[in-house]
């Protein structure tokens, strides 16, 4: 039996590992992948320490420094987690862990829209990642769907490379850092459309374009050649038990200052949290927190 | 008017400065110092993106990021703070400062034993900072007094270069990361005295030794060249009005996972909030969320 299993190795597994690891805690991290959503950051200028950084260039500082202390994450998706007696089962395809202790640091995922044309379109014009996909896109005709730091960073790295670059929100507003906004508003060639809401998307083989209700409820249709969907994250808690009654109404875990949730033994950092902030900083500082909290946890069974 | 006022520019004050400015808020960092405790922390392995880093090297990261944003910290000591009707009062000692909102990170300092000697002899051969003073102790003998993370990495560093260290601690057994303590073992001019109870030092014009009581009550003396107390930290609250009911018995500031206050405007992060582990990824995780928080705070009000 583990002392401790991490879900998740983002900026908050990766964090508690180390500080688990420092302690000499008997533990496991299992992830589907290294480094989560921060792969999919491109310019991040408010990681304390790193002027500038890109996400999978920080990503690999992270896992360095996880290598560094000899730790190599399980590469297995986790399908359910279990409560035992005195225990927990953390269960994925192909095996079975027990563990005194559980560090959830899912992550979170790119949300959908969940409308017409968005599954069809995937990958043939449509996408949840600009870092990823942008460059496909030079000289071109894209739209970027969400005002937040999301989709106005991605706009802005839209304009450098494409012909012409919309940015559509369902806001009157961005709703996103003003060092953001301030820059978007010196380039030329993109076009900010406000109280949109984007009813599907068309095309035949290769999306078209965007059909979407103005303010007056009239409908648009925009031509584009790709469409770039940044409006916030889904957590990943579908392994997650409901009746654990751990998750809010959004699927995030709900914790305490002290990264606890109301289950003896199960912890939360980063993204997947309620905290309303999805930030690298703070995912360290959870991931931190929690490590910390399992070893006093851990020490109080003894 | 300023929206906001950060007491402090360690790692917390400045990583809530960062994410203010990113959203345009107008607002001031005063301090007495760039860095706080990071400044004298010897090899940092735990901050995640940096495999190893000196405490000095990382504040002048952290200052140079703060730097690049244009911001420039005021370099004065806060004695009080106060409350008014809409707004607070920042009093240094050649000016009062208003402000909607107040992040307190001004951390904590390093924490006296305050028995017969400590002061005579400080800075005539004891000291509260080995990164800063332990080359002066080349070949020499000395004793560090506690066994946390803070006192055994001094006795590992004192091991490398003095002729015999003494790591002295009043519990029977060292609370630090075992990483640490297995490094400890390795070392053959440490010995480790545990249950010691350090009652005074002597000497002359300079320190020559220490007395303690063992486990048993009786009176030791102990000759030593030098002496680093390293039992932890004091928070630094003494301009926060006792009455204003924010800081616990350790004068620590009391905070939720928010980083709120009970007060409304007043959010802390850092060393000292009432959060029990003092790291760097905390004091940046939790300036973050103060900032983020600020700015909600002062969006309800408009």
């Amino acid at each position: 039996m583990y002392d401790s299993i991490i879900i998740g190795a983002g900026p908050a597994g990766i964090s508690s590992a180390i500080y688990l690891k420092r302690r000499g805690i008997n533990f496991l991290i299992i992830s589907e992948n290294i480094g989560g959503e921060l792969n999919f950051i491109s310019d991040i200028k408010n990681y304390p320490g790193f002027k500038e950084i890109k996400g999978v260039e920080l990503s690999k500082k992270f896992y360095e420094h996880l290598k560094d202390y000899e730790i190599e994450p399980v590469l297995e998706n986790v399908l359910k987690i279990e409560k035992n007696d005195k225990s927990f089962f953390v269960i994925t395809k192909n095996n079975k862990y027990e563990t005194k202790t559980i560090i959830i640091a899912s992550g979170a995922k790119p949300k959908k829209l969940n409308i017409p044309g968005e599954e069809e379109f995937l990958h043939k014009g449509i996408s949840y990642c600009y870092v990823c996909d942008l460059p496909l896109f030079k000289n071109k005709i894209v739209a970027i769907i969400g005002g937040g730091n999301s989709g106005t960073s991605a706009a802005l790295a839209a304009s450098d490379i494409c012909k012409k670059v919309y940015l559509i929100t369902n806001k009157d507003f961005l709703d996103c850092e003003k060092i953001l906004s301030d820059e978007l508003e010196k380039k030329k060639n993109v076009e900010i459309i406000k109280n949109a809401n984007v009813k599907s998307f068309y095309g035949d083989k290769f999306l078209k374009g965007i059909i979407y209700l103005d303010k007056e409820g009239s409908e648009k249709r925009l031509e584009v050649d790709g469409v770039f969907i940044h409006i916030g994250l889904v957590p990943s808690s579908d392994f997650v038990p409901d009746e654990w009654g751990i998750k809010n109404e959004r699927k995030e875990i709900i914790i305490d200052k002290y990264c606890k949730t109301k289950i003896d033994g199960v912890f939360a950092a980063g993204d997947i949290t309620d905290l309303p902030y999805n930030q690298i900083g703070i995912a360290v500082g959870q991931g931190i927190i929690s490590a910390l909290s399992v070893i006093d946890y851990l020490n109080k069974l003894k």
